[in-house]
């Protein structure tokens, strides 16, 4: 079959995408189920960590942190890099239109720019059960719980770097507007930046306190 | 001045490398002063670290490999980083002869690759001083000494398999002949593969003993 080449939102405007299908789900309902999916991801865990023993709100938060990265990498991310065609996409999928409009801010996406495919793969397939297990390890107090956080958070953060600095080498100008620039490849990605730095920063001073006690123990 | 094309060893045979200028010096100078120089560094190192009290012989062979692959990450993979026109060096500087005749395993070296210079950026900026302050944390028994040595061994994994995968993911096709594929690719990465992990192993069991000890202690 011939393929038919359909004109795109994205940035460069020359990038082909052949069978290209327009967003079918406008913006609103895109980030309206992210939004409510992840109230009630943040609110089950909760919950559920109220039942813990001996549980700091702390941990409490960061069960909830790590349940909702832990999904997104897992079914948002994990979609991405095993459906390389999601732009050909005619019937609405929600995981196919979520990248059709995340591609806006950054069209490596729908141009599966192999920097990006690396990293998203890394994500998906490594960290989101990572992260998944540390809500395990936080709520059961394993002796690696600290461990498993700071090395999924240094794992997110080195995601970050090779994200941004790919772009940036490449001429950064992978954005269909400033308006997607800011919201999509800057507010999209900055709790990405932010939470895994407090969470490293924390998990890196709560081991090292445990082995002044260990040493102070000895003498 | 006018560009001038000279064919050059790598593949694929048409990139484009102007003003490039042939190796100036023989693969056994090249290999032979890195080999010197690493004997160098571990002989130093571990004549030093015999000083330091109540040091095991894994610390102080841990040290010898920080030291070693912490100068590596700085002044060769540096060097590449901060010298994108290496390739027409027309006097003989040992760096840039390392990386034209490296380039023959992996041409994206020559071809300036973004995914290639980000992961030997962040490792050449940040994984490298943070390798050598490894070899003082050791030294010193800092508390921190076994998570830096997670942390790095954990960041120069995740560098081989963003290095890998965006080479498998643009067709593995960057080798001058299966000799250089087997001795360079593969052979000179592979040490990089397996001491990483097994000291990312060693370091999280060590940091996990000492929360098991700090919690035995506690009741």
């Amino acid at each position: 079959m011939a393929e038919t080449f359909v004109s795109h939102p994205y940035n460069p405007p020359d990038l082909q995408l052949p069978d290209y299908v327009p967003c079918l789900l406008p913006q609103s309902t895109i980030v309206g189920v992210y939004g409510v999916a992840t109230l009630l991801v943040v609110f089950t865990i909760w919950i559920f960590s109220g039942r813990c023993s001996k549980i700091t709100k702390t941990d409490r938060i960061l069960m909830c942190w790590w349940a909702f990265t832990g999904l997104t990498h897992i079914v948002i991310e994990g979609y991405f890099v095993f459906a390389p065609e999601f732009y050909k996409k005619k019937s609405p999928c929600y995981f196919a239109e979520v990248w059709k409009e995340y591609s806006k801010g950054d069209s490596r996406y729908v141009a599966r720019d192999s920097a990006v495919v690396t990293v998203e793969g890394i994500t998906s397939v490594i960290e989101g059960p990572a992260s998944l297990l540390a809500v395990y390890a936080i709520a059961s107090k394993k002796p690696y719980s600290y461990t498993l956080q700071l090395a999924v958070s240094l794992g997110q953060l080195y995601g970050d770097l090779v994200y941004f600095i790919t772009a940036y080498l490449e001429g950064d100008n992978f954005s269909a507007s400033p308006y997607y620039f800011w919201l999509y490849y800057v507010g999209a990605n900055c709790s990405w930046v932010v939470i895994p730095t407090l969470i490293a920063i924390r998990s890196w001073g709560k081991i090292s306190e445990a082995f002044i006690r260990q040493k102070s123990k000895k003498y």
